[in-house]
Protein backbone atom coordinates (compact mmCIF):
# COMPACT_ATOMS: atom_id res chain seq x y z
CA UNK A 1 0.00 0.00 0.00
CA UNK A 2 1.95 2.92 -1.22
CA UNK A 3 1.32 6.46 -0.73
CA UNK A 4 -1.16 7.62 -2.80
CA UNK A 5 -3.17 4.23 -2.06
CA UNK A 6 -3.05 5.14 1.86
CA UNK A 7 -4.30 8.24 0.91
CA UNK A 8 -7.08 7.44 -1.12
CA UNK A 9 -8.43 5.04 1.54
CA UNK A 10 -8.13 7.25 4.09
CA UNK A 11 -10.59 10.01 1.98
CA UNK A 12 -12.49 7.32 1.20
CA UNK A 13 -13.62 5.56 4.02
CA UNK A 14 -12.80 7.87 7.40
CA UNK A 15 -14.76 11.60 5.87
CA UNK A 16 -13.13 13.04 8.97
CA UNK A 17 -9.88 12.53 7.49
CA UNK A 18 -10.50 13.90 4.13
CA UNK A 19 -12.14 17.18 6.07
CA UNK A 20 -8.91 17.67 7.74
CA UNK A 21 -7.35 17.44 4.27
CA UNK A 22 -5.02 14.84 5.67
CA UNK A 23 -1.92 13.58 3.37
CA UNK A 24 0.30 11.14 2.99
CA UNK A 25 4.01 11.99 2.88
CA UNK A 26 5.24 8.62 3.63
CA UNK A 27 4.34 4.92 3.71
CA UNK A 28 5.95 1.93 4.37
CA UNK A 29 5.73 -0.85 7.05
CA UNK A 30 8.58 1.02 9.06
CA UNK A 31 7.23 4.34 8.85
CA UNK A 32 4.53 6.57 8.95
CA UNK A 33 4.21 10.05 8.05
CA UNK A 34 0.93 11.96 7.84
CA UNK A 35 0.14 16.05 7.62
CA UNK A 36 -2.75 18.32 7.78
CA UNK A 37 -2.59 21.82 6.76
CA UNK A 38 -3.33 24.51 9.70
CA UNK A 39 -7.03 26.17 7.87
CA UNK A 40 -9.47 22.94 8.66
CA UNK A 41 -7.72 22.03 11.83
CA UNK A 42 -7.71 25.61 13.83
CA UNK A 43 -9.28 26.42 16.99
CA UNK A 44 -10.46 29.52 18.59
CA UNK A 45 -7.00 30.41 19.05
CA UNK A 46 -5.49 30.35 15.54
CA UNK A 47 -3.65 27.32 16.27
CA UNK A 48 -4.38 23.51 15.77
CA UNK A 49 -7.62 22.25 17.54
CA UNK A 50 -6.37 19.29 20.00
CA UNK A 51 -9.04 17.25 18.49
CA UNK A 52 -7.32 17.48 14.89
CA UNK A 53 -3.65 16.99 16.53
CA UNK A 54 -5.25 13.76 18.51
CA UNK A 55 -6.81 12.94 15.59
CA UNK A 56 -4.12 13.09 13.15
CA UNK A 57 -1.69 10.73 15.33
CA UNK A 58 -4.64 8.14 15.95
CA UNK A 59 -4.45 7.98 11.92
CA UNK A 60 -0.69 7.89 12.00
CA UNK A 61 -0.67 4.73 14.46
CA UNK A 62 -3.30 2.99 12.50
CA UNK A 63 -1.73 3.23 8.72
CA UNK A 64 1.56 1.67 10.02
CA UNK A 65 -0.49 -1.40 10.61
CA UNK A 66 -2.72 -1.08 7.80
CA UNK A 67 0.26 -0.75 5.71
CA UNK A 68 2.10 -3.95 7.96
CA UNK A 69 -0.46 -6.17 7.47
CA UNK A 70 -1.62 -4.92 3.67
CA UNK A 71 -0.87 -8.68 2.66
CA UNK A 72 -2.36 -10.61 5.22
CA UNK A 73 -5.07 -12.47 4.24
CA UNK A 74 -8.29 -11.35 5.30
CA UNK A 75 -7.16 -8.07 6.41
CA UNK A 76 -7.93 -8.05 10.36
CA UNK A 77 -10.11 -5.60 11.39
CA UNK A 78 -7.63 -3.17 12.83
CA UNK A 79 -8.88 -0.71 15.79
CA UNK A 80 -7.23 1.29 18.62
CA UNK A 81 -7.41 0.22 22.12
CA UNK A 82 -6.75 3.45 24.33
CA UNK A 83 -4.12 6.21 23.70
CA UNK A 84 -2.38 8.82 25.75
CA UNK A 85 -1.89 12.38 24.34
CA UNK A 86 0.71 15.08 25.97
CA UNK A 87 0.16 18.26 24.07
CA UNK A 88 3.40 20.11 24.15
CA UNK A 89 3.47 23.66 22.44
CA UNK A 90 0.45 25.08 20.16
CA UNK A 91 1.06 24.56 16.79
CA UNK A 92 1.02 27.60 14.62
CA UNK A 93 0.97 26.11 10.89
CA UNK A 94 1.03 23.20 9.15
CA UNK A 95 1.69 19.27 11.37
CA UNK A 96 3.01 16.00 10.75
CA UNK A 97 2.16 13.07 12.72
CA UNK A 98 4.96 10.88 12.76
CA UNK A 99 5.46 6.72 13.40
CA UNK A 100 7.96 4.18 13.41
CA UNK A 101 7.80 0.74 13.71
CA UNK A 102 9.43 0.40 17.21
CA UNK A 103 12.18 -1.89 16.34
CA UNK A 104 12.39 -3.71 19.93
CA UNK A 105 8.74 -5.47 19.05
CA UNK A 106 8.87 -8.57 17.36
CA UNK A 107 6.83 -9.22 14.84
CA UNK A 108 7.24 -12.91 14.20
CA UNK A 109 5.60 -12.70 17.37
CA UNK A 110 2.28 -9.93 16.51
CA UNK A 111 1.76 -12.42 13.62
CA UNK A 112 1.81 -15.83 15.99
CA UNK A 113 -0.45 -14.29 18.26
CA UNK A 114 -3.07 -12.45 15.49
CA UNK A 115 -3.46 -16.23 14.27
CA UNK A 116 -3.37 -18.30 17.75
CA UNK A 117 -5.49 -16.12 19.73
CA UNK A 118 -7.12 -14.27 16.83
CA UNK A 119 -6.14 -10.64 18.74
CA UNK A 120 -2.77 -9.33 18.78
CA UNK A 121 -2.11 -5.60 19.94
CA UNK A 122 1.00 -3.63 19.22
CA UNK A 123 1.73 -0.21 21.08
CA UNK A 124 3.26 2.80 19.29
CA UNK A 125 4.52 6.04 19.98
CA UNK A 126 3.49 8.80 17.91
CA UNK A 127 4.63 12.38 17.34
CA UNK A 128 3.17 15.19 16.19
CA UNK A 129 5.56 18.29 14.77
CA UNK A 130 5.30 21.78 13.27
CA UNK A 131 8.53 22.16 11.63
CA UNK A 132 10.98 21.13 13.40
CA UNK A 133 9.39 21.23 16.73
CA UNK A 134 7.74 18.79 18.57
CA UNK A 135 4.11 19.82 19.41
CA UNK A 136 2.57 16.75 21.58
CA UNK A 137 3.30 13.01 21.37
CA UNK A 138 0.69 10.02 21.77
CA UNK A 139 0.77 6.41 23.27
CA UNK A 140 -1.17 4.45 21.58
CA UNK A 141 -2.56 0.83 21.42
CA UNK A 142 -3.75 -0.55 18.62
CA UNK A 143 -5.48 -3.98 18.20
CA UNK A 144 -5.71 -6.24 15.26
CA UNK A 145 -8.64 -8.78 15.04
CA UNK A 146 -8.85 -11.93 12.92
CA UNK A 147 -11.91 -11.94 11.10
CA UNK B 1 -23.39 30.66 27.24
CA UNK B 2 -26.67 28.44 26.44
CA UNK B 3 -27.03 25.74 24.01
CA UNK B 4 -26.93 27.93 20.75
CA UNK B 5 -24.20 30.30 21.75
CA UNK B 6 -21.89 27.47 22.15
CA UNK B 7 -23.05 25.48 19.13
CA UNK B 8 -22.38 28.97 17.21
CA UNK B 9 -19.02 29.26 18.63
CA UNK B 10 -17.92 25.46 18.03
CA UNK B 11 -18.86 25.50 14.80
CA UNK B 12 -17.67 28.99 13.73
CA UNK B 13 -14.51 28.76 15.69
CA UNK B 14 -13.36 25.21 15.35
CA UNK B 15 -14.07 23.75 11.33
CA UNK B 16 -13.36 20.14 12.35
CA UNK B 17 -16.67 20.55 15.23
CA UNK B 18 -18.96 21.98 12.39
CA UNK B 19 -17.28 18.64 9.71
CA UNK B 20 -18.18 16.53 12.61
CA UNK B 21 -22.02 17.92 12.85
CA UNK B 22 -21.69 18.77 16.66
CA UNK B 23 -25.18 19.42 18.43
CA UNK B 24 -24.68 20.83 22.01
CA UNK B 25 -27.68 18.91 23.78
CA UNK B 26 -27.03 20.65 27.51
CA UNK B 27 -24.55 23.45 28.41
CA UNK B 28 -24.41 24.74 32.17
CA UNK B 29 -21.66 25.03 34.77
CA UNK B 30 -22.01 22.29 35.95
CA UNK B 31 -22.67 19.67 32.95
CA UNK B 32 -22.12 19.63 28.81
CA UNK B 33 -23.26 17.27 26.46
CA UNK B 34 -22.65 17.18 23.54
CA UNK B 35 -23.39 14.95 20.29
CA UNK B 36 -22.59 13.86 16.65
CA UNK B 37 -23.62 11.60 14.01
CA UNK B 38 -22.68 8.61 12.85
CA UNK B 39 -22.43 9.39 9.10
CA UNK B 40 -19.71 12.42 8.71
CA UNK B 41 -17.77 10.86 11.90
CA UNK B 42 -17.76 6.71 9.83
CA UNK B 43 -14.70 4.52 9.95
CA UNK B 44 -13.75 2.18 7.38
CA UNK B 45 -15.90 -0.13 8.97
CA UNK B 46 -19.15 1.33 9.47
CA UNK B 47 -18.21 2.13 13.48
CA UNK B 48 -17.80 5.88 14.87
CA UNK B 49 -14.21 6.72 13.82
CA UNK B 50 -11.76 7.12 16.98
CA UNK B 51 -10.78 10.11 16.37
CA UNK B 52 -14.38 11.77 15.86
CA UNK B 53 -14.64 9.97 19.49
CA UNK B 54 -12.06 11.61 20.58
CA UNK B 55 -12.50 14.83 19.65
CA UNK B 56 -15.85 15.19 20.80
CA UNK B 57 -14.55 14.27 24.18
CA UNK B 58 -12.13 16.79 24.28
CA UNK B 59 -14.65 19.34 22.77
CA UNK B 60 -17.33 18.64 25.66
CA UNK B 61 -14.46 18.84 28.17
CA UNK B 62 -13.36 22.22 27.02
CA UNK B 63 -16.61 23.48 26.58
CA UNK B 64 -17.63 22.79 30.69
CA UNK B 65 -14.62 25.06 30.97
CA UNK B 66 -15.76 27.63 28.68
CA UNK B 67 -19.34 27.78 30.15
CA UNK B 68 -17.75 28.17 33.47
CA UNK B 69 -15.72 31.28 33.19
CA UNK B 70 -17.88 32.66 30.78
CA UNK B 71 -18.03 36.05 33.02
CA UNK B 72 -14.87 35.99 33.73
CA UNK B 73 -13.27 38.96 32.21
CA UNK B 74 -10.60 39.13 30.06
CA UNK B 75 -11.77 35.29 29.16
CA UNK B 76 -8.45 33.16 29.65
CA UNK B 77 -7.31 31.17 27.18
CA UNK B 78 -8.68 27.30 27.63
CA UNK B 79 -6.52 24.69 25.99
CA UNK B 80 -6.18 20.86 26.65
CA UNK B 81 -2.61 19.39 28.33
CA UNK B 82 -2.94 16.18 27.94
CA UNK B 83 -5.72 13.43 27.97
CA UNK B 84 -6.59 9.65 28.01
CA UNK B 85 -8.62 8.02 26.23
CA UNK B 86 -10.27 4.03 26.58
CA UNK B 87 -12.64 2.76 23.73
CA UNK B 88 -14.97 0.16 25.06
CA UNK B 89 -16.89 -1.22 22.40
CA UNK B 90 -17.97 0.12 18.74
CA UNK B 91 -20.36 2.41 17.96
CA UNK B 92 -23.02 2.16 15.21
CA UNK B 93 -25.02 4.75 16.05
CA UNK B 94 -24.80 8.59 16.94
CA UNK B 95 -23.47 9.63 20.10
CA UNK B 96 -23.02 11.94 22.63
CA UNK B 97 -19.88 13.02 25.17
CA UNK B 98 -20.77 14.42 28.55
CA UNK B 99 -19.13 15.76 31.40
CA UNK B 100 -20.29 16.87 34.94
CA UNK B 101 -18.32 19.16 36.69
CA UNK B 102 -16.81 17.10 39.51
CA UNK B 103 -18.28 17.89 42.95
CA UNK B 104 -14.87 17.64 44.89
CA UNK B 105 -13.39 20.36 42.99
CA UNK B 106 -13.15 23.57 44.86
CA UNK B 107 -13.76 26.31 42.27
CA UNK B 108 -12.83 29.01 44.13
CA UNK B 109 -9.47 27.64 44.48
CA UNK B 110 -9.31 27.18 40.81
CA UNK B 111 -10.49 31.00 40.37
CA UNK B 112 -7.72 31.62 43.26
CA UNK B 113 -5.26 29.83 41.09
CA UNK B 114 -5.93 31.64 37.80
CA UNK B 115 -6.18 34.98 39.72
CA UNK B 116 -2.76 33.97 41.93
CA UNK B 117 -0.92 32.14 39.21
CA UNK B 118 -2.19 33.03 35.96
CA UNK B 119 -2.99 29.68 35.69
CA UNK B 120 -5.31 26.85 36.81
CA UNK B 121 -5.90 22.86 35.83
CA UNK B 122 -9.16 20.97 35.93
CA UNK B 123 -9.26 17.48 35.27
CA UNK B 124 -12.32 16.20 33.74
CA UNK B 125 -13.44 12.80 33.23
CA UNK B 126 -16.22 12.72 30.38
CA UNK B 127 -17.96 9.94 28.93
CA UNK B 128 -18.82 9.05 25.38
CA UNK B 129 -22.66 6.83 25.25
CA UNK B 130 -24.18 5.42 22.26
CA UNK B 131 -27.75 5.28 23.51
CA UNK B 132 -27.43 3.93 27.32
CA UNK B 133 -24.05 2.63 26.36
CA UNK B 134 -20.59 3.69 27.51
CA UNK B 135 -18.42 3.71 24.71
CA UNK B 136 -15.24 5.60 25.61
CA UNK B 137 -13.97 7.37 28.60
CA UNK B 138 -11.52 10.09 28.36
CA UNK B 139 -9.55 11.17 31.41
CA UNK B 140 -8.50 14.84 30.69
CA UNK B 141 -6.40 17.79 31.75
CA UNK B 142 -7.48 21.12 30.62
CA UNK B 143 -5.83 24.67 31.61
CA UNK B 144 -7.02 28.01 32.32
CA UNK B 145 -4.25 30.68 31.41
CA UNK B 146 -4.77 34.16 32.19
CA UNK B 147 -4.18 37.12 29.17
Amino acid sequence: MNIEALRSYLHTHIPLAAAMQVEVLQASPEFIALSAPLAPNINHRGTAFGGSIATLATLAGWSLLRVRLDEFKPLPHLVIQRSSINYLRPINDSFTAQVAYPPETDWDEFLLRLHEKGKARLPLSIEVRTGEQLAARMEGVFVALKV
